[in-house]
């Protein structure tokens, strides 16, 4: 008899903004099971937005709220010092604005995974933490929250009672402490494509990294991050299915 | 046996914006309502927005989603050429973005009332006025149109089956097709506080406004717009309570 | 003898922002003779304008302020109804702006040429084309202004003492009037390659160019404009300036 | 004989922004000898820049640029972890864009001082002080730095051979080691004028602060911050003149 195991493969989606385009969104939803929409502060725009959301529910993609901050010249990846009760707010705004876009085409809002350094920030900043944790209960407490494994944002979320997804990341290495080594130091990312599955893998199965100062280290997967763009992006995530599939390991997203 | 009059007093709300304050908004709520409140694009932000969403939880008046042109150096005032699908965008952003602010505090988004330059386009363009109705209807088939009286918008609205209120204004005059004077003309502004209150009570209990060409044109009023900012907003709101009151007009807003 | 005759071939360029790419500047920049650089307001931003000045220098190419409408979601394409004093002001602004970069790679501004629906707007509304004649008198009466051939932007400059470049299109048809065919109307472009470059060939040497109507029309070439996207760009310019060469026509920007 | 003294009076100015009004530029101008104009990213917009500039030249009064982050509805306040790279740039594009202006109405630009988290930044971080500061030299070789008076921002631009101006607060608290009471502590604030007062006389004469710790610091008193907002600005601005005048201090901007 075997133990059966299930995952979610989630991708940011939407980013492109008026004449801008940006990652292949087409070529990349029928390939995951939950698409992180940006809702027009970091990135996306109110047409990007109805058009993305319309595309996921064609392709039964679980659809999340992405929000970031107000930052588009930055692409949301520059820490903002706001305040706890601005980082509610601007969670609110965003969670909102894409819901009228779900409202509007008939689906659900399924999640929500903060953006960039609103993510990066939230995962080691408790008060943060729980300011976005709090908006996203507040306006839909059915929704899943979507943080690194481990961090100060999912056990926000979880001290609430929200559901959650612990991610992991395929192309990343990660510290003894659990935490992803900084982009600024060397060996950050997992450059073998054939490395980063099976480094999925063993997370997904056996709950285990292999840390950067070489020893095994606790994790949850219940999600994993599959990047957008990028030369290889539709084949890394057409290999990574296949070997998934291959382990038995199941891909859907968490349900609600 | 006397007949009974109703009528909405509406007022925009929510303008300010960082550190930037607009309007008297807490003198104000008290004396209408239905509040109109800016939806980030030409005013407001998230921390307003919520702020303003209590407030107006609080004082139990009917929330209005005020979605306008994204143009916050503009206000929202100067004509944009947007296509009537980026009409359509635009108000379910800001009306989604708005309602997440509603259901955090707990309340219930009542009317969509568009503003400035998107308002005046709407009120003559058929086109987009049936993209922003469609846009409402979709996002929430209960909540109330709110738009210049006979105008465009309100026929939209009525055309889709959305309830729909008949804006009136009692300091501008009107023409004989029932138009707004233009404020590039003389005798646009109704100068005398009595001489508006008398126009707003003529226009409920008969149905009429005399137009600037000195006939009686027929107008249905089911709000009447009262505006939150100038010296004289607030006196002049006490005033017309008063007198509607006194003319045993019922001040309320429209049932869903 | 042979008469000689000069044109300008000029292109948009900088329309990259912040993560988002837009055209090919490296590849078209060694093909014109003038850059139009955005700055900032429809499209580009500080550290894009930094790159582009440094690209323009390097190839010596002519450095163009390329002022737009700030509607980047729109891509300053839609007409917004500025005053001509609001039209005034974004013009200074831009060129300013541009300017500050210029003066710290140590170059020189050369021409200014309104983006988009400015553009369009300035070429038939006097008082549009005045104040933006006068915002680049003042800041900068060396400069040349570009413009539609024949447009009221061309005439006010003109009448300032500013030195002025009528634009011709190579791409694009032309009415009895001199202007060019509307975009919604069929037969707008000129689908073919070589009927283009003939139809810029004629328009420096003669003066003329045949109407959609069936009859020539008098029109003033001195600056060419090549579109920087699309994918067969980089192909035309080549093209364009091959057959010009042969043309005996010389490729230079207006000398100041 | 008597030594002679002389001090700058600085203020913001120029932070209105559309329909949104800050501050009481007419009233505090007459009272200051130099004016930080907002350049359109943390406040200002191109209108307000021109009529502020406008101001300043009829009052004879210094203009400085004041550039700011690219965070309108946080007023430029808070910290953006930008590069030093997009320091210089955003540095640039505002000087460049208030130069503008300021060509258009025939004055001369006289300084730079940052606004807000930039300028706090800029205090302690030597990359970013350098990139300031090397932005300037670049654009204007000629302007003068204002800085916290001892700050990483002014020693940058000493090192590269800029004027710089030491700034002081007169209603701040200083530490022992030169720098602000952050605003986060008790006593960071002096609330007494005449207090306030005599502080700045006493820098600027004796070249010494009392500091939180009851010891005396050095500090150099180049300009003063005087507040633009609030209740009592204007009446402030009034008693540090009057008293600096009775101290035999003249007030004058820097000379270029």
């Amino acid at each position: 008899m075997n133990e059966t195991f299930t995952v979610d493969l989630n991708c940011d989606l939407g980013e492109s903004f008026g004449a801008y385009k940006m990652g292949n969104d087409e070529a990349i939803l029928p390939l995951v099971t939950s698409a992180n929409i940006a809702c027009g502060f970091h990135a996306g725009d109110p047409s990007v937005m109805k058009k993305t959301v319309r595309m996921a529910l064609q392709q039964d993609v679980a659809i999340g709220a992405h929000p970031g901050f107000q930052d588009l010249v930055g692409f949301g990846r520059r820490d903002l010092a706001v305040s706890p009760e601005e980082a509610f707010d601007l969670t609110v705004y965003q969670m909102g604005a894409l819901s009228g876009f779900i409202k509007a085409e008939g689906g659900r809002l399924h999640h929500v995974k903060p953006h960039g350094a609103l993510y990066n920030m939230a995962a080691v900043n408790p008060a943060l933490a729980e300011a976005i944790a709090e908006a996203v209960y507040k306006v839909n407490p059915e929704v899943v929250l979507y943080g690194l494994a481990g961090s100060a944002l999912v056990q926000a979320g979880e001290r609430l009672g929200l559901k959650t997804a612990h991610e992991v990341f395929a192309d990343r290495t990660y510290q003894q402490d659990g935490t992803l080594t900084s982009r600024r130091l060397p060996n950050a990312l997992v450059t073998s494509q054939l490395e980063a599955v099976r480094q999925v893998v063993r997370m997904v199965k056996e709950g285990q990294v292999l840390s950067q100062q070489g020893v095994d280290v606790p994790i949850k997967a219940d999600t994993v991050c599959i990047h957008g763009d990028g030369a290889h992006a539709v084949e890394f995530a057409r290999i990574i299915r296949e070997v998934l599939t291959q382990e038995n390991i199941s891909l859907q997203a968490l349900s609600l």
